[in-house]
């Protein structure tokens, strides 16, 4: 399935409308400055762009669902697995890779070779515990609770914070709805 | 000139790397209403907006003239054009129409048919005042300035405000540096 669904994530981002990487880079980088402002512990800075990552998740599954071409999800490791090879390739032009699946396909890591948001971002001292791209959290949340599956999401490595990987941890906490039959054919 | 950048615009925005214009949307949506928390007043988000803009203009001009191919622009009239023709059409996809220019070729509107930041915008009737995408106008403002032109960037007409249009009038204030001399060849 996974050569499958790259192809279908190549064709996905290829037919997408499409804007420079740079002015969404820039403008994310406007939204962190400025929550850095209104807030003071680098906590409440991550929980912000989390939750802001999760209403553009919930939103952001519209146009994936009725643009993507992806297949179909039976499960909860079908529909991680198109988030990371169909989703990421098509809204942020990069791939997610998934690993170390637990026995019980329940928790598993999408791996980044680079994150698309953290461009030429430094973080100063004093910002040592933020997690930059932390929005991305929220949108696969927001995304994936939109598909039946409540989760949790979080940085397990972060290459701005000195790491040699960027790695979200993802855990099913719950499955919301009963996926509805398949079509009948 | 004019069909000229045009083709240049074209050229500039299929080789610049991109991402799905949606997450932009979606970001610059999170960005908006965070001011909107901040700021009761809606000439304040206005500012704000144009703040951003203006820091992101004085970065971005690197990547526009890095990568482009725009040529060199030997005065202000020459400057907007390529901004409105290559530039626009470089980081949002779509090129600006100019218009209006005065005889003293110190101002002009930018016209464009839609405004990327403004999909799926509507705007509650409390914040009728604000220029949601007003971060264009500041975009302008902080580019030009980086090549010498010290200029009033805002919006004339704005579509989400019931206009028929999406315009910015461009007002040079000042020409703070000579251009270099043309390289020798």
């Amino acid at each position: 399935m996974s050569r499958n669904l790259t192809k279908i994530g190549d064709a996905a981002y290829a037919k997408s409308e499409k804007i420079n990487a740079e002015l969404l880079t820039l403008t994310y980088g406007a939204l962190v400055a400025q929550l850095v402002k209104d807030y003071e512990a680098t906590d409440e800075i991550n929980e912000q762009l989390e939750k802001m990552g999760y209403n553009i998740g919930q939103r952001i599954i519209d146009e994936f669902l009725a643009k993507s071409g992806a297949p179909r999800c039976g499960n909860f490791k079908e529909s991680v697995e198109t988030c990371a090879k169909v989703g990421f390739r098509m809204f942020l032009g990069v791939a997610a890779q998934t690993q170390d699946w637990t026995e019980a396909e329940t928790e598993v890591t999408l791996a980044m070779d680079s994150a698309p948001l953290c461009n030429f971002v430094e973080l100063p001292e004093q910002y040592a515990g933020l997690h930059y791209a932390n929005l991305l959290c929220g949108v696969v949340r927001g995304s994936l609770e939109m598909v039946g599956y409540k989760v949790e999401c979080a940085f397990a490595k972060d290459a701005l914070m000195g790491d040699e990987a960027n790695e979200i941890r993802v855990s099913l906490i719950e499955v919301i709805n009963e996926q509805p039959p398949a079509d009948d054919d």
